[in-house]
């Protein structure tokens, strides 16, 4: 993409309205505008890391064997009767009537509705396992939106919901999930710690939130330090592999961690001082096995083996899509703006003109720009008439990963300039060398 | 993808509800489910195949040098006041309050947010030629909605809007959009015929409709036949010539082709008897040029090279991307099924083996699938225990254009089956040659 004609309204001002550094770095780079309280227009650059997310979502949950689908951000009250969580939901459930006076609301998540196409489609446990999930806006009327993305009304969400025949394969549901969370969050270079939570409205037994550790984080969290010395990495996972999946949960979950929710301060004083951590985290997502909460008031039922009926064990998964670009942020950035991951960055590098109009800096701009193009490496170059200065604040604070600088001084000497965002460190070489250099850094990616 | 472990609840039963063939075999190939009046939930077939239309048309912004963001589904009604159309909407328009009673409404359009978010960020001439587009779910509370995905309430549209400095400019960008929609609906091997239309409540002067031609549709239509026999083919485009993009444009709309809002009788007799044609149509697209009406209200300028300040002149132009799939089938299929064209099929090739349990014949299509996905044709292995009857009833009800079917007997010879849904001829040939043929046809897709 050419700057020149592409829609990046940059900011030079800190807005006011911006609390914490990501809504400020957000709205300065251009990649949303508040359209009411909690409610964002997602501008180009915005858009374009969510969609990243998104992709990689799609990828990890393909992995896993899960089933994408899509259901509507509208859904009838009745489902919500069933269940009992429409009186339940209080006033955060965005009501609404038709003209034809029929009540329906905006939907905060899906269990009801994908119980209901469970029951419509499926009865008998020979189609079982069943992991079903989709990406999809919901909307939550938040008291007091705030926080940019990270606290919206209207925000983008992946829900996911298993229906097993027993109690242990919905564990093992749960398992997988966790274990393909940890993928989703490591791919877009978050270290995010699942955590022993509090079920709240969705109900069950077992939960575990992920957390980011930041220091804006709405929540206050107690973990045991070595639970951050855990990665997944790049060991093979087999996800119908029961006992790996169980042995991957046991070992990021046996070690202290968990939200105030359930904070246990007996257990945390066991731990050794010097590892004993209190910080604040951010929620990125969270796992639930609930049972049969859902399939046996609304009838979700299979016929077994042995020819008898029973309602399906059912859990439900949600990472919180939009939420994450916020957290991201947090996680990753200095004084000068934004450092996106690799994983998820809206361009794969970007070019800065030192000299433009000056024909050699200008051809060596545009061969380069066709190379990285050709590599897939999905270049931004900023060819507008500014100011060199003007061109580094811009590539800084929108965070490319990877910068190359082209003046009229290196092209003599057949250079250009590599820098990394991340370091500062810049390294001349030739075109082709930096080329090189960056398809080797996206491959391993 | 394994049918086995896929979730396609297809129906035997034609269900009674629908009246349209799109429907009724939407319904049938386990495509939607509804779930409430005009509201679907999009089950993992027909998801699928959203998904790659909406990439089409993706990709076909993106070559018109187009730029994607996305707004919210839910606005603000001030902004609606400012143009004047919140009261003008009527019951179509779904009005919500909030908890706080703000008036909100869910987007049936977005000409109002777009001028938002240019009027907030683009003051110069510099920035022009600029058009935006995001593709978002929309809400139109129909009275009686029908037919399916057809004139459902909630769909998914593309909607882009142009901004330019001059009319002639806008009207360039009026082109170039029809000459990118063209393509686009060729891509998904529809013939979508543009027709002088009505602008109804969006307003302005010139507007196109794209029609496809089938029995089932909501408009009627009059045109001169010899317009049926243009194709943009596979010509290059360059959508920055003006007169190129012009050219093409009076190519596909100097004969007469006009919905009944529109109709001239004393043109339309002028047409050569013969080639004088009615006929029923689906409305899949429009675009329009409307100038400074929303600029002008909404203050929407920039400064010009001589410094003074105009309102920009805008259009827009929707496609509807879920009626597609709608449109798609109405125009492909026969008494088995759906017959999609390549370039929008949920898989590239279905496997059908017809002796599971057969170690040979296991084998065979185990190498089989392996293959075609390495080779990125996106095969869907039927692996169930099932007779070949019902296999075959399956994949030509959902309509893959391409079986290849697997049975002891031509394994004994090194022989499996290429079987076009299209045509129904058979060919037999070994697995390597059939993947070959499979992919020089989408080679060219």
């Amino acid at each position: 993409m050419r700057l020149s004609r592409y829609f990046l309204p940059v900011l030079k001002e800190n807005p006011a309205e911006a609390q914490i550094v990501s809504h400020r770095y957000m709205l300065r780079a251009g990649m949303i505008k508040q359209q009411a309280a909690g409610i964002y227009s997602w501008l180009p650059l915005g858009f374009k890391v969510l969609r990243r997310i998104e992709q990689i979502v799609h990828e990890e949950q393909a992995r896993a064997g899960h089933i994408p689908l899509l259901m509507p951000t509208l859904q009838p009250a009745d489902l919500w009767r069933e269940s009992g969580r429409y009186d339940d939901y209080g006033q955060e459930m965005l009501r609404i009537k038709d003209r034809q006076e029929r009540e329906m609301l905006y939907g905060p998540t899906n269990e009801e509705m994908i119980t209901d196409i469970f029951r419509s489609h499926v009865g008998s446990y020979k189609d079982l396992p069943l992991t079903l999930y989709h990406i999809q806006w919901k909307f939550r009327d938040e008291m007091r939106p705030r926080f940019g993305v990270m606290r919206g009304r209207e925000f983008l969400m992946k829900d996911g919901y298993n229906f097993d025949l027993t109690k242990e394969d919905a564990l093992h549901a749960y398992n997988r999930h966790l274990v393909s969370y940890l993928r989703t969050y490591e791919r877009m270079g978050l270290q995010a710690i699942p955590m022993r939570a509090d079920s709240g409205p969705i109900g069950g037994d077992d939960t575990h939130e992920f957390l980011v550790l930041a220091a804006t984080g709405e929540s206050e969290v107690f973990y045991d330090s070595a639970v951050t010395d855990i990665r997944l990495g790049q060991r093979e996972i087999d996800y119908d592999d029961k006992a790996q999946c169980q042995a991957v949960m046991e070992e990021f979950t046996s070690l202290y961690a968990r939200t105030d929710e359930t904070h246990d301060a007996a257990l945390f004083d066991a731990i050794p001082e010097e590892r004993r951590k209190s910080a604040r985290g951010i929620e990125v997502g969270q796992i639930f096995y609930f049972g049969t909460k859902y399939s046996e008031p609304m009838g979700a039922t299979v016929v077994t083996p042995d020819g008898s009926r029973v309602p399906v064990h059912m859990g439900s998964h949600g990472i919180g899509v939009s939420r994450l670009l916020g957290a991201i942020i947090e996680a990753s950035h200095d004084d000068k703006g934004i450092i996106w991951p690799e994983g998820v960055t809206p361009f794969g590098v970007g070019i800065v003109n030192l000299k433009q109009g000056d024909s050699s800096t200008d051809l060596a701009c545009e061969g380069l720009y066709r190379d990285l193009k050709a590599k897939g490496l999905d270049p931004l170059y900023d060819d507008r008439d500014e100011r060199a200065g003007a061109k580094f604040a811009t590539m800084d604070l929108i965070g490319l990963p990877w910068r190359i600088t082209v003046g009229p001084r290196g092209i003599a000497n057949g250079k250009v300039e590599l820098t990394s965002r991340r370091t500062g460190v810049s390294e001349e070489m030739s075109a082709g060398d930096a080329i090189e250099r960056l398809v080797q850094i996206y491959a391993g990616i």
